[in-house]
């Protein structure tokens, strides 16, 4: 980790949102991170402005995203608000001249990605960040740089899946109106990821089905509980993606990548931990419960890596376009979803 | 496993075609299986006939079926031929009034299938079985058991794989004028098994795509060496199928079966045997060369389970039916994959 | 496997004993091994005697290892009868001219395996082979060849385990008294094994101790249910042995052969099959239930290797010597439970 | 997590010993635990002082443990000094009135232990704890917790070992006479395990033995490069432990815990990450180097555990007596390699 020198004045941070996982970044960005302060927060919601003064010890703690640009000194903004806000808040910060972070995904719609890209383009010396979180697992990014120095020869194939364990209170199905429907909520993850592994090809087409296995409800909103998609790349690359919500045993998020020479698989069984029982029940390890377990560590590093990008430490991992990228590719599975059809991406 | 009086007379059996698997198809009647003897076999390669001679210690020799139907006093027939003399040769044998084994394919179109089912309507005492042999591998027999006794609730979904180690002499690519291509010729074990684990829905639609990572020559076959396809049931269920041409472990035939209330998985890893290895390549295992290796135990339960069919010791546990279904699965995949878009099945 | 010519004649062999692993031999030797003919069996138990005629097809049947000696034209016995009677059961057979099996252990003292020897050594044209039946098992087998191609360096230590599930009828129990104690009755399986894998070094010294978990009625045979050992081999090499009456989850037999280069594990886990069951209990394999289905390969590898070596077709995997020293070991663990202290091998 | 208020004075902390541990400590103390400050640290080496000067940004260093004791204002002292001065050191540190943290293991003998519990005893109000690491790693805290929970029945026995991956450059062989020896060095983090595991028991007898299979060297130490023991304790329970320097694949800390109703295993294989390849050397993974790679998280927990005990926001999860009796153990075990015969605890 580089390492500025004693001096070196911290970034401060300004977050908007907390929610559950923007409660995570904060306590992350307030407890855990080297050169940042949490120094102000907003939300709409009380509670959440009472946990940012009282839990967190912020100081600076606003009713909006407005309010907060104006009412504080701040180098930074992390964004974990409703995603129909993400664009234009993003804007806002960026104009304001501060770096943003905003948690995936960038939006629902490829125009709105690129009104973000245009004015993230015109304040190039500001970090721009989206949140697409597997990047900064140790495994994942232990995978890539395997991929990098050829462990398994010219990637052509990724299998990937995100799945979440069944939840009888169907948490997911209520917001199944405006999350964009299980790709662009699960796969857009995958589709990163896929793009990320082979080299970030050009996408051609994709295919979608699906099936509801346990929630009857989600067929008024056209989603499914069990997606299915392959992706085509320009030069012959594959992607196929899959999405449940309905697991028994944990969440599992899992991605092979195969490649002329060998290949890898991350994240198959999802264990909880080092632990392996033998009882009458066979030999078994415990999966971990949800993605907030899965990717405490990569939470954390990914904020580090936005903290430290902002401050010029590194180069910022992830661009707007490839959150702009993933977005398109997910609407076209969306789009099959609905037509049965392959749709050009 | 019932066992007949040991009066019971042995099945006479008689094999057509002693290449690699006619011949361990042979080895089996002749030293490992009860219940049958090997009396006769048939060949138009005069080595093959020699092996039947000298290491086989088969009496009875001929150079074709015909010769074989009308030399020896036979019970029961086991075809390992070409696929493209599967269906009429099934019916000669059938028609002579004796029970017959097929090797898969049955036959790639299904007017052929539904040749020689309609003769064999006309024999319902003879036994006609083809060799879909994952069926009789212990662990996808203990797979199927826990579904039944509803170990993952109802199933919806199957992801199998057929990939079968790279070889650098292309032995695939010079069969692939007459092999049906890939999925007709790896994936129909994957289309029966996903079948068999879902209840036998009708299927109705296919998506399949493709890719050629290390064998051009295929394109001029309009053939894959790593093949994509989705099948959708009607119920909901559906099939991920993927087959390669390419690994680098080894053989790895892995089948995934989700239900509503858990999943299991066959074969993952392919492991060899029960040795991990712990050295500077880390910890790990080697994997099984080929389906040879995989399913050797299966080759031999499959062949007694013929066996104790013909002989009314059990019932057979696969119908013509079953073979002519995944032929027209597998046939709408390979359209797809030559015309891009879905295809009814 | 080497092929003998069609012409040869098969060995012609009796088996004394058709308890539960008497039969297991017998059915291989009846219906799956090669050149060989279970011609003759004997037993006092009328229910044995009974199975053989019925089952098995065996035509002459007799009430005592004498009779059958007599009455029947043998190549060959196999004796699975009472520990107590093996020395002296062997000892007739090969005065008879015949080759015998004898299943494990030899013998519960040393004078007894050097009376066998002594008379074997008399009759060098007869197979004398004892039942260490995980020589025999592939993953061993190809253990063991791994060693021998260097694959882990100098082997320095072992570490195996042989460990029954636990039964609430106790029926090892019953058999206390006789079985020798549960060093001789299990670990002897795993001191041949560390003696096959370290090259067969001379053992110096052992040490054992152990504790009874849940069965105390052993305490008055001055047994354990669970034992442990350390063995001291001249050269510096060690094995640490581990026997078990008392596992939740099923049979694990394990064994990890550490060498200077790397280690070797066999074993662990002893998963029942290749399926994995992910669902509320966690991400699991079911295990094998005991050594009979653990060793089923193995007891007919075994049996063959037997078969053809009296034929010769094959040198005897396995000496009396093996079977002697394993037990002076056994003893000398045994020794040390009881007195607390090492003992001299 | 207990959550003081905003306001609660945070731990000041001085360093003493910023070798390659204490290095480590200082970053988690400095930058990622909560509640408390690094404000001094002090060395006898030139080039650690200034790297916590520079690196960790502390204010005051010293040259000495005494002028930091005078010199700065602290609450809490963490001594990662040689563990010949462990003893003193701790003692002048709560003679001082401060807490203290003591890198284990406490002391090579357990006059020096007794010495420190003394003066323990006389400032009940101070917090000191040693460094058993690995009951902070997550695995073992869940292993624990689930055998508190009933998941294995009653344990009996532990099996544990300490293997670090072969180095060429021995460097643990030049500290081999002032270390303790293997089982001090390595194998008193197993005999923690064990107790804790196994419910303190109070510890009866111990025998060890061992080998020299890469460093011989090590005889002039009379010390091994490969340590086997077996501990008996009082009720029945039994532990079997295992130090390695020479494994190849890398570090390897494992732990079974058997009961009578099941087992349980923690960190069989040492998996590096999630990743698994599939290449041509077989399906396989990483495992981790040393045990900072092991443990990494655990050090980080290890010291927030500590911190929070000395502000009372938990209660101190080891005592002097935890580490006190593992030193107990670890030198009858010593002393029964050396005398070849086991040896009263």
């Amino acid at each position: 980790m580089p390492t500025p020198t004693a001096s070196s004045k911290p970034l401060r941070v300004g977050i908007a949102g907390l929610g559950r996982l923007g409660l995570r970044h904060a306590e992350n960005l307030a407890f855990r991170l080297r050169h940042c302060q949490l120094v102000a927060a907003c939300s709409p919601v009380e509670a959440e402005r009472s946990t940012a003064r009282e839990h967190l010890g912020v100081g600076l703690v606003f009713d909006s995203l407005e309010a907060m640009l104006q009412g504080a000194d701040l180098d930074a903004v992390v964004l974990v608000t409703p995603t129909s806000l993400h664009a234009d808040q993003a804007i806002a910060v960026l104009e304001a001249g501060k770096h943003v972070f905003i948690e995936k995904p960038l939006a629902l719609n490829v125009e709105d990605c690129e009104r973000v890209e245009a004015v993230k383009a015109r304040h190039p010396g500001l970090t721009a960040m989206v949140g697409f979180v597997r990047r900064f697992d140790p495994s994942y990014a232990n995978a890539f740089d395997s991929i990098q120095a050829n462990a398994v020869g010219k990637p052509f194939l990724v299998r990937s899946q995100t799945a979440d364990q069944y939840s009888p209170d169907g948490f997911f199905v209520r917001f199944a109106g405006t999350s964009g429907g299980i790709f662009m909520d699960c796969s857009v993850h995958d589709i990163d990821l896929a793009r990320w592994m082979l080299g970030s090809p050009k996408a051609v087409r994709a295919f979608a089905t699906g099936t509801i296995a346990c929630h009857p409800d989600l067929a008024q909103h056209k989603d499914v509980d069990n997606g299915l998609a392959i992706v085509e790349f320009e030069g012959g690359a594959r992607a196929v993606l899959y999405a449940s919500r309905t697991f028994a045993h944990g969440h599992e998020t899992q991605t092979e990548v195969i490649g002329t020479q060998g290949q890898l698989q991350v994240g198959a069984g999802a264990a909880r931990d080092r632990v392996v029982y033998s009882d009458t029940h066979g030999v078994r390890h415990l999966a971990v419960k949800d993605f907030f377990e899965r990717f405490e560590a990569a939470f954390q590093l990914e904020m580090q890596a936005f903290v430290d990008s902002c401050l010029g430490l590194r180069t910022c991992p992830l661009t707007l376009q490839d959150a702009t990228a993933a977005t398109r590719i997910g609407l076209a599975i969306t789009r099959s979803l609905h037509s049965g059809q392959p749709e050009a991406v």
